[in-house]
């Protein structure tokens, strides 16, 4: 892992030391969808993954790569999302201590989580700089050690053993579409796809309204997320300096969906496959919705990322 | 089947015949859960069935039952629910016809569901005497054959079959919880629990506004559902006269539940296990979750009946 990009190996090895602490997920399949896009389609269930999410590969990656010294010191994030309870779980798991930064304004539903997960919080104030500063302060008090929720090789090697695990068991797939935050599940499943897949190919497909990753990648500048008003929750953070050019080596194309067709993706997926999925899972199928990517005849695999929803709140 | 209850082979036989046509559903667990409850529970999944509940193989086992003569005339029900949806999606699925009897006042969302699989409706007045009527009505200007819901031994030998795929997936269970409305699906399991379980006692979950298995069950006399409130409208049935001695000599018990349990056993296990769960499919956990069974240390197989909800339309 010289580079800093995982190897083949790296991802591996990965999910060897994973595997008996995470769930190898089901791929789903429904005829009623085959039939009426007229393609195969494999999803990759992340939702029944610990915590819910993709995050507890990464995060068990990540915890489980550290010496006696550092475990012992504790981890620490800043995050409102998965990635926060997911560190706190995989950390609890490990008998280690997890230290997560959230802003004063993250949802009570959240925050109940990481805590219930054993997750010590700090609240700050709800800007980039000072959780970016309290959590600093909190490495300092406590020596933990940063684990950056998608912009490290531990990470995106365990989120890259999902597509690893759906390549194995569908080997022939045409392509595999993922959806783009900050780029550790899309760089970890073009890394999977690169090394163990004959031939997929990888598209990522994003939020209009956090296209941060599609300007990136058409212009082959990095463009930052500005404060984008998604409703795909996960998806709002800006690609890291390690994603980055992983995705813009690795991944084929990436493309947008409208709002709408997030929502209405979603509420497809829950009333025919029955599984509950989270917004930001929704943006891959929007895209096959919007007929944003040709499937025609194809053998698709689509990352189910996560299914943590308030349903109590739901955008339809 | 000459007695009108399905001996072990019929159920074997009907597994053969609807096995191309159905989906082998998977069985889901979650070690959250397990702990909480300090027992193993094992949830087969009919949500993942065709059409979205376990109807779909008792109606697949019944038309594949009929000779070339009685299939050219098509079948026919009164139904408000899944048993409507699942003949006529195996109807068509076979190359017949099927004539629903659907109440004037039923769902809009039902009513497209069954012209959506191809259904030929007649609507009539919402009460039990004109449901009869019209359909020996629809019947005898068509010639087609009756195929009741639930108080038929094809059907039950059909519905029989998830346990039996159950069974054969988790092989030492202790216990079996299904709901029960007509009983097709909870005498089916209870026999065939005692075909081919060594050890696998039935227990069933009903709710309270709608007890009658529980009352015909523990006072020896058959007690008809009157007009019952209860949410789990796949459970306001009463039993048959099939349905109800099978039940009496294999069921080792009836519990209820309130309704408020009910919403709140669905909720937990769309939070939990990520998965869609009608109310009616709610009523076993409810159980468990009520502490009306007693599971500690025991291996638990939960019938989940199916998934098909109003998603503009949730009870919580």
């Amino acid at each position: 892992m010289t580079t800093g990009i995982p190897s083949a190996s790296d991802i591996r090895e990965a999910h060897g030391r994973i595997r008996p602490f995470i769930n190898h997920t089901p791929v789903l399949t429904s005829s009623a969808i085959n039939r009426m896009f007229n393609a195969q389609l494999f999803f990759k269930c992340e939702n029944f993954q610990k915590v819910g999410a993709f995050k507890a590969r990464g995060a068990t990656n990540a915890v489980r790569s550290l010496d006696e010294t550092n475990l012992r010191k504790g981890v620490a994030t800043h995050s409102s999302g998965n990635h926060a309870q997911a560190l706190s779980w995989a950390a609890a798991l490990a008998g280690a201590k997890a230290y997560i930064v959230m802003p004063s304004n993250s949802s009570p539903v959240k925050v109940e989580a990481v805590k219930g997960y054993g997750g010590m919080i700090t609240f700050c104030e709800p800007t980039l700089s000072a959780r970016e500063t309290t959590l600093q302060k909190v490495m300092n008090e406590t020596g933990a050690v940063e684990i950056h929720p998608y912009n490290d090789p531990r990470i995106i090697a365990g989120q890259a053993t999902s597509a690893l695990e759906l390549i194995e068991e569908i080997p022939d797939l045409d392509m595999i579409i993922a959806p783009v935050g900050g780029g550790g599940l899309l760089s970890g499943t073009a890394l999977s796809a690169h090394y163990f897949s004959r031939a997929a190919h990888v598209i990522a497909a994003e939020p209009e309204q956090a296209d941060d990753a599609f300007r990136s990648f058409t212009s082959g500048n990095f463009v930052p997320s500005l404060n984008p008003q998604t409703i795909a929750d996960g998806l709002r953070t800006s690609l890291g300096s390690l994603t980055y050019p992983i995705i813009q080596k690795h991944v084929s194309g990436i493309v947008t969906v409208s709002e709408e067709s997030i929502v209405r993706a979603m509420k497809f997926i829950w009333e025919r496959m029955k599984v509950i999925v989270e917004t930001s899972s929704s943006v891959p199928f929007a895209a096959i919705m919007e007929n944003k990517i040709s499937i025609g005849g194809k053998r698709v695999g689509i990352i189910i990322s996560g299914g943590n929803v308030d349903l109590d709140d739901l955008p339809w």
